[in-house]
């Protein structure tokens, strides 16, 4: 199995940015659309867990369009073959430090998000 | 691609729960093991950013191994051809609901973790 294929990870790395750039400008259509329309979909955010592809676009739908801008740091996108992928990033949005994970599968229709996490980083152990 | 065929369901299904009875129990030798040993294997814990298998192995040669028992819920695990995983669910500990995601690919050496993420639910947005 190769790991990063260039030409792979150039497409990964360019969906990466699409849903980065529809994020911060809370472009509904395109986000909805890089998620994998299935009921086994997962999405944890950091205030709400989501299953199936109709919690998450119930989720964006819902959601306040303000206050979305964010920094990027310490991307990683790794390719495993052709078909799979993972990119996780760190991001700071008003002075807290938050973490985006997203597992990526080439299907039939396309590159969509199978499993996303994003949270914020606790002070305090738990 | 076949999701979820079920020899390969079961075999992930294992691992996941290999991975649980070590973490409950401590067993840092099984828990190493089941990380990528790779520079760009990345793991978010509620408190902890680790990029790299040092830096996760660091993590837990170092961590108490008291209060490391939960419950868990809502697994949901999902494979994608014979290679490719993600394992996720929520969890409760010491009264706080918690969420881990893993996605796993079948390497040369055997099926590894390759990025992982764990938070607590926040009950207000940020």
């Amino acid at each position: 199995m190769e790991i990063d294929r260039p030409e792979i990870l150039a497409e990964v790395a360019g969906l990466f940015a699409a849903y980065e750039t529809a994020l911060v400008t809370n472009d509904v259509a395109v986000l909805d659309g890089l998620f994998w329309q299935h009921a086994k979909v997962v999405r944890y955010g950091a205030t709400e867990i989501l299953h199936g592809y109709a919690e998450i676009a119930a989720f964006r739908a819902s959601r306040p369009s303000a206050g979305l801008a964010r920094t990027l740091e310490r991307t990683v996108i790794t390719t495993f073959g052709q078909d799979f992928a993972t990119a996780s990033t760190t991001f700071t949005r008003n002075g807290r430090t938050g973490r985006q994970q997203q597992s990526w599968v080439r299907l039939p229709e396309g590159w969509r998000i199978v499993a996303a996490h994003v949270s914020f980083l606790e002070r305090f152990g738990a």
